[in-house]
């Protein structure tokens, strides 16, 4: 099994059904954190997710950016062959993030939020997106991720991603987007939030009845945990001795979860757990530079290599 | 392997290489919840870790209670097969402990402790207990523990125990005592406290230098990790809808842990993930009721059902 994913060969022409669409936001982030600062970086939900799923599968990505972009932050998606045919450059500036790390990494400020052209942002699909079957809604408004479920064919797995923020003022929007998923990955303060249940198992059976059958759950530096047909899945996370940036690490996993999904032969629930692995590593990975810096840097072989570090710190 | 562990016979008289000794508090707990009062329970440290080792050993208690101990509570130890030889009987009040747990069990508020008997304590081993190979050293003032190890001819695997309490007040006596031991279980907070590192595997590279081949770090509903001869273990927390009253949870985790150890047969190092396993099974059942009254149910055969339910939700 292992030796098989190892030399898995991704053909990205023969096999569309291969692909997996991802919206979420495109953005520039600046991060500051006690060792320093790091402004204008690439990020946003879909860009740390489209190439976290970019070692695993072909991406089409949906997002929107402004004229501002740099062509660097372009050239970046490209090497990752991720398909911007979906991208929109329009006039404007691009959404901006700013955010600053307190000494432990677990706490963040956000400094700023500046919309941009996000604002009046309308994803529209391409006609070659629309059959795909992978379909993950990384972290955006849970309007945009309604719109981009209304412009697809018959997708056969639907992730959605999301925040505090739409809990907070999109809720019935969420909760309409609920019924349309496959499968929900929010993390632990969220689920809380969602279900004003503090037993996180209790949280995961109440968002099962709201419509994900597949409800996963992510918990930082102590993993993520999957409910999914009553039965429960609980995944470690790669442990790192040192944390330099987590931003982008829960859009990593989401999106290392459904590039791995997609390429991935067998039925969704015989993958899914090796999926979320697949899905830490990369997040590990992104945790260790500034915004999508480790990420960028990887290769799969990489990820093949703390993959099996993490079987061996997980046997028992 | 696992058949094999599931059929292993307990043979209390013709293997008292075996046992495993205990030291630690005896005390009775008033526990408060949001749900009700539950005054006087048998409780303390040394309580728990040997309930929860007389399921995979035999258990040698070393501890003291006042006049007023109920016989119930002797009963209960005795119905475990707790060698009782090393539990001093003195006038005076046993150790009293009262707590408040808030509504979602993780904060909890000390209300009363009244040290009674334990304020002159001095361990005394039985000339039995002497040549015990497995000594776990349960949370109570490391003066204690040191007195204890005095005591020991020549133990063949020693692990500790403590509490933030004991950094606070007895700093000295801790670092002497962790350059005796083999292992160290400690809690994330403690660790961190111990070491000023937030980091939990940094943390435990700074504890390996103090002492301990084997740090074992607990992270309550989060699981524990291992570090030990350079590579790491995480053990997952077996997952639990309904938290009654976790106090004893740590203890039942070590105690549970040390009794599978010596009755296992093999090396430490090649037993101590599977052990880990088993007291965190233990200490989820813990959770499961008041003070000793979920453990005190429990059977070998609901342990092992439970281990490969963990192993099943683990699995990847």
């Amino acid at each position: 099994m292992r030796l098989k994913e190892a030399g898995l060969r991704i053909d990205w022409a023969a096999n569309v059904d291969m692909s997996v669409l991802i919206v979420g936001s495109t953005a520039l982030d600046s991060i500051k954190t006690p060792a320093g600062s790091h402004p204008r970086l690439l990020g946003g939900s879909a860009s740390h997710a489209a190439v976290a799923a970019s070692f695993f599968a072909p991406v089409q990505l949906v997002g929107v950016v402004g004229e501002d972009f740099p062509k660097a932050c372009l050239q970046l998606y490209r090497k990752h062959k991720i398909n911007l045919e979906g991208l929109q450059i329009v006039p404007g500036k691009t959404f901006h993030w700013s955010a600053e790390y307190e000494v432990n990494m677990n706490n963040r400020r956000t400094l700023a939020t500046e919309l941009g052209v996000f604002e009046t942002f309308t994803p529209r699909l391409p006609a070659s997106y629309q059959k795909s079957r992978f379909v993950l809604l990384a972290n955006i408004a849970p309007a945009l991720q309604n719109h981009v479920l209304d412009q697809m064919r018959r997708p056969r797995f639907v992730v959605a991603d999301t925040m505090d923020l739409w809990l907070n003022i999109a809720l019935p929007e969420l909760l309409r987007l609920l019924r349309r998923v496959d499968g929900l990955v929010l993390n632990d303060s969220e689920a809380r939030q969602l279900t004003k249940e503090d037993n996180l198992w209790r949280a995961a059976r109440q968002i099962h009845r709201l419509g994900p059958r597949h409800v996963i759950i992510k918990k930082g530096e102590h993993g993520a945990m999957l409910s999914s047909g009553g039965r429960l899945f609980v995944s470690p996370a790669f442990p790192l001795a040192k944390v330099v940036d987590p931003t982008g690490a829960g859009d990593s996993f989401a999106g290392g979860m459904m590039g791995y999904l997609s390429a991935a032969t067998g039925s969704i629930d015989a993958n899914l757990r090796r999926a979320m692995i697949y899905g830490s590593v990369v997040a590990s990975f992104c945790c260790e530079g500034y915004g999508l810096e480790s990420t960028t840097r990887l290769t799969r072989r990489a990820i093949e290599k703390r993959v099996r570090e993490l079987e061996e710190i997980a046997r028992f």
